[in-house]
């Protein structure tokens, strides 16, 4: 069976309960296009990407993820793919599709996220106003906001890294890094790669007491200094910054965390290493090695205690 | 049979007719680590490389290019990628190996370029001085001249760009951009990835009269700032720069090219985008489109004219 | 008589026979906030100027400078810089001002290029949406094209640079830098400066036939990747790229050169020296030491030739 | 009398206990040149100054500040700023001068650090091998660790914040931003500059006791990415990182904190503003308006408390 199933993060669909903020921080702020409307959810992309979307916003009781699409590495690939995940019994089954993709195979992870990957997809269709000299470039550079080019990863909160960094190993990752407890094997985050970049899925332990949260989603600018900027432009328009412009260990990028209006945590992203062999790492950090904040320093407790995530969990009754 | 029989680019051997000032151009103007010499060849790598090397210059009569290196994607895509090439005919069989890899086997592409494919491989032995706490990096950032981070590309001259193209799609490749002439479809270039990179491999028609022969090799810069700095490390060193920094249409590069003290044309080269869709591609762009020069202007003869390439070409018995 | 008599470069205005489209131009590519309509005026500045204007456009049959304007460094230092001009015989008189300004001091140069110098100004009064909680920015930073900071320096075409450059040296400009003719003093290009920044006014020798024209005015960009982002943006919206994204020789600066729709050269630019010493230069460079394209190669034949300027000249009858 | 009596910061004293590990890292880790050593000092300068040095490290029992020396805007100025000073009743008198500059006026601040005023100065002699056809530049860029530019600001740390800052407001600097406590105006911090950049001059409060200490020298970066870059090479090399890289509310700039292994707090600092308006400011931050840290968090306690400066203080006899 080829190694490769996965091309790539195709796109992934967030719940927020505030869907007109969250819309105005995903266009206005972050500067995607949007490419369609249908029931309570709507479709966006980076002015880099080719496909019908790599955002879909869907209004909810509550903010997370409802669901990462992958796509398969080709017809046969989403075959092999869905051979591997029912032997894992975690399938859930075909759907005919959505906006902007075919049929899709549904699965989930052994933390519960919802997943699917499918093969079929709907090539961005560029309206007159938006047509480009730039060949490669599927639409003109508007720069509006943050102007951010692609859908980097998606970053899921689990209470099994260990479980979920395996299935998903099994279906081709690459295991690029780990962060472990000190003194143990415990595993506290794990960083896998279907692709060149560092990761295209991150896996984090949540100790929150929350079930398949979302940690975050991530969208790449071409710059360090776009990060830059884009903070300054967050920071004028009272978006609350939690983290950054800083530096991780991890995947060597240069990020920022924000919360969008619904409450998920959103990360702008530069930099990082490529990587092309197949049999790179894991590189192993030990929680106390800095994977997080390289340059030193303290990260904010919602980030360092692993327990902010969306959808919020309740406190206990007392 | 799996799509994908090979990983990366793994070095490339550059032949010059003066060693000394090669070296001296490689390591202390594009800021290589030297990791080997031995009888009339010298290894080096860039300080973001995980290999022995990815550079050997070896001394030569002529300037040109030695081989081309690929690594497979794992030891059964090897066997794949070798029977592929035996079906061709252009094979030329196994060799032991080099410093830095284990065995190797050899071809040449329709154009008679000397290729080589392995898979096992040795990993770059960081010493003492240069060990880092920055776990995914095989080595401190020295900051040397260029400081240039890793091998890109390879560009290929060639009298047969269409079977040039046709022979590595063979082997797996994604043709991502092509340049042909206006009013027909005869190809002028080719821009093929075997990876998420807009191209590993160039191939460019020459019209110089020769065969075989290099049109250039990249090296590559985490951002544009490090290439404008590199310009005019370059010019102050009085090394020749043919054209740039600017910004080619082709793989949306922002690029550096000059001629080593041996005669090759050496590119540094940042930004570009990454492709990860199988079915992507070909770009066509006409040679009226702007394919080398995007913002316009008329790019040097020697370039325009596809006569520059190593080894030079003997003028003709008048 | 204190040696500062002007504290900056306040404005400039440009004549267009294209209003709309010069306007859309400032406006919509290079990122400038209109200030105020009158008459046949439009008043414009970037989103880093505290006055309320740097850029008038005035529709007019021609193209070309309408006048630039100076700040004195106070009240004293206008009426001194006043007696300067007067003693020069140059001077044209007092108005009673403009939009954005108070009383000016009108003058011509020795090339006949019209001049002001003034005191009292308006600040900017930001309206509420552009508020913005960095408080040392005179508005939020929005983000539109290439949103360029501020106004740089203005260049004028002049059929005698030594005069021109001796009359601005007796207002306390300092001679920073001077382009020379090979084998003569003849002076081809004068970069002077009234502050850190290594030129407000350049000055260089029109062969075009013309008089007291204008060469080019810049407008600032925080980084050279601003630039290079612009270049995109100039290209893809069809506007005409003379040269660059490149970098002088001359002042340190990475710039374009495109011309805006009613033919006026416009120069977008960052990066170069600042320069604390009044005691510092004139650098000398040789006409064939590279004073405008450091890297190499050939800048078009519009430049080099210093032909075009604004307002065009007529073709002589034959 | 003129408004202009200073041209810039010309150089600072630096005392340190240890003077080899601080040699070390001002000339491998800053990457600044070494013009010259005489008894217990060293004479240093960074790629693109042009005077003899803007660094004086001197072997001391203690680190700190050995004096800040200011650069008149000419002879007369030079006449003009003893006159003030003697006014004050603050002069010390005149010196022979140093090494790199001519004779010069010593007095101190209300606080009692050492300054002194001079107007005689060397110019850097390019050895051979940094020779460069850059004309404006004084050598090559050589790129060794961080390669800091020029000397920006020296940060005096005061126990008398509004004598300060009025004292030097008698000298002819512009009072561009301050902060000030909540609800009252009591002065925290001033930033002053004599040039057009954000400030030549900070002057903070001190609360740990001492008196005359410094709290940091500031040396300049052209762009951000050099300072993110500087980061690793200071992690990397196991100094201590206070801060940062970081973005100021107060002057724009980013910038990074480090100690220099003599304890000595050094900025590495880029971006900012430029102000031309010789009636601009002070913009006044409260400190909660996050004049520090503008994009949020919380700042190491070494700096909220504003006791962390240089020499140490004794901790109390008990």
């Amino acid at each position: 069976m080829p190694r490769h199933l996965i091309s790539q993060l195709a796109h992934v669909e967030l719940l927020t309960p505030r869907p007109d903020q969250t819309m105005w921080f995903f266009k206005e702020l972050l500067g995607l296009e949007e490419s369609a409307r249908e029931g309570q959810s709507m479709y966006l992309r980076g002015w880099g990407e080719f496909f019908h979307h790599s955002l879909k916003v869907t209004e909810a009781k509550q903010s997370g993820l409802g669901h990462a699409a992958w796509r398969a590495d080709g017809p046969e690939a989403l075959e092999h793919a869905v051979a591997v995940i029912e032997q894992s019994g975690l399938g859930e089954g075909w759907i005919d599709g959505d906006l902007g993709h075919g049929r899709a195979y549904q699965f989930r992870n052994p933390e519960g996220h919802l997943n699917e990957i499918f093969w079929e997809v709907e090539r961005y269709q560029t309206p007159q106003h938006l047509r480009t000299t730039i060949k490669n470039h599927p639409q003109k550079y508007v720069g509006r906001g943050a102007a951010v080019r692609r859908l980097d990863h998606v970053n899921m909160f689990t209470t099994n890294v260990k479980g979920c960094r395996q299935f998903y190993q099994e279906l081709g990752f690459n295991y690029h890094e780990a962060i472990l407890a000190d003194g143990s094997d415990f595993e506290i985050g794990a960083f896998l790669s279907a692709t060149n970049i560092s990761h295209d899925l991150g896996i984090v332990g949540d100790t929150g007491g929350g079930k398949a949260r979302l940690n975050h989603i991530a969208y790449w600018q071409d710059t360090r200094e776009e990060v830059l900027r884009t903070a300054d432009i967050m920071r004028d328009q009272d978006i609350f910054i939690e983290f950054g412009p800083t530096r991780h260990g991890i995947s060597e990028a240069f990020f920022l965390y924000v919360y969008e209006p619904g409450g998920n945590r959103i990360e702008i992203y530069s930099g990082g290493y490529l990587n092309f062999a197949p049999d790179w790492g894991p590189i192993i950090w030990r929680i106390s090695e800095h994977p997080i904040l390289y340059w030193g320093g303290v990260p904010p407790a919602s980030l360092t205690s692993r327990t902010y995530g969306t959808p919020p969990v309740e406190p206990p009754m007392s």
